[in-house]
């Protein structure tokens, strides 16, 4: 099991309505809009480094209006 | 009553006109252009962190040509 | 109620110890070990923004070994 | 006229006492306690850049307890 | 007289031109095409900061390409 | 020889592809998708700084999709 | 198998030394010294998350003279 | 011919004097004290990277109240 707590900046002005949508994802357990340098927080669990990987490339940073993202993978 | 100190990174070559119509909004006490990391600096004054974040949210961060921000809440 | 992240920097070679010493303190919910810029990443919940920061800067941050903190307070 | 905010790092455990200590200073005229990366934020207001950096150097940075400043001086 | 730092994060791929074009401005004295967070660092010296505040605005970051900029003023 | 570590940022869902692309350059040696703030690394092996600089400037940031580039160069 | 760069800082003065010491450790692959925000890079290969976790935790950042670390994981 | 920027954290109260003891040293060329997020920037000079490394680890890290450095290697 990985756990990983995902740092979002986002486009600005779209925000609330990215939370929404980053909370639909398989692996996504939990989301929250920020005050700070990042705009969003996605907490991602799956089985593997591997799986939390392809969530974020190939669907989280697949949504419009992401503008980039910082992963910390939990180390214990 | 929650004050807070919003570092804002604007699109090169409108920070003037961006000064202008971010002192515009309600909650928005002062503005001013900075030398250093960020563009502009907005402080902000609302009942509620609810408040500051819907101000943030919904109104600051729409405004065209602002391209992110950093929020600091004042603690005490 | 207000939830805060709040991003740990610790002294080189404490933080397993310091890991447990934070999940005693009331107000602290979750305390992960992380890979990245950060070293420990503890969830705050008290009822106010004052609570949140009476916990971090009277308790938290009185512990020895904690080198610096970034609290990102939840928006929303 | 000159006008500074200073984000400034501080040792932990002791950005309340220095909160009231900073406040004292001849130049500086608001200081708050922050969440976010930085601890504490003074606004600095002196007749030039050089009386700005006087006050920082010589006098807010000679404080014990603070561990550093970053200074962004208001371009208008 | 104020002397002024500028680094600057350029588009991909068009830094080299950009730099022959930013050593064309006026209070522009030297530029450098760099390795490490920023791409071109500029150095600018004017009569005052509110002439290195237009230098920047109204100049320098008018130039398309530029991306952002940080600023470190001069304090001796 | 000069050998360099580029961390790079990408445009958000292109990631993967553009590892792909990197690693056919001259020049680079290996190519890694990271979890934290940057989304690639590209170890670059090139006779000078000089042409380290060429491969990035004139190659690697001119790869579409490519947000930014930090470069850091091995002193030993 | 988990691969990660570890960036570090180090305290002054000691970074040629602390370059030896470094590799000595088992698990630490490659180590140079950096031009750039970090002093010195560190590539770890374990068996998984958890032993790269270890390496660093109660090896790597026992040694006296570094000053924090950042890692990152290899996703792919 | 290898010209580096060098951005300089200090101990706090020590800047002014460490701005005259890093001018003494061979391969500096200018210093300056600066606001911003580094206290000190300081140009060298010298024949080749690896010389700039020396100077930089040996001679400049080596002074007392010097917390950090952040080297810019000038491309071009």
């Amino acid at each position: 099991m990985t756990k990983a707590f995902v740092l979002i900046s986002t486009e600005t002005g779209v925000e609330p309505l990215l939370q929404e949508e980053i909370k639909q994802l398989d692996g996504v357990k939990e989301v929250y809009q920020l005050f700070g340098e990042y705009d969003i927080l996605a907490v991602v669990e799956e089985n593997s480094d591997r799986d939390v990987q392809k969530t974020i490339s190939w669907e989280l940073r697949k949504i419009k209006g992401i503008r980039g993202t910082n992963t910390m993978i939990v180390a214990k």
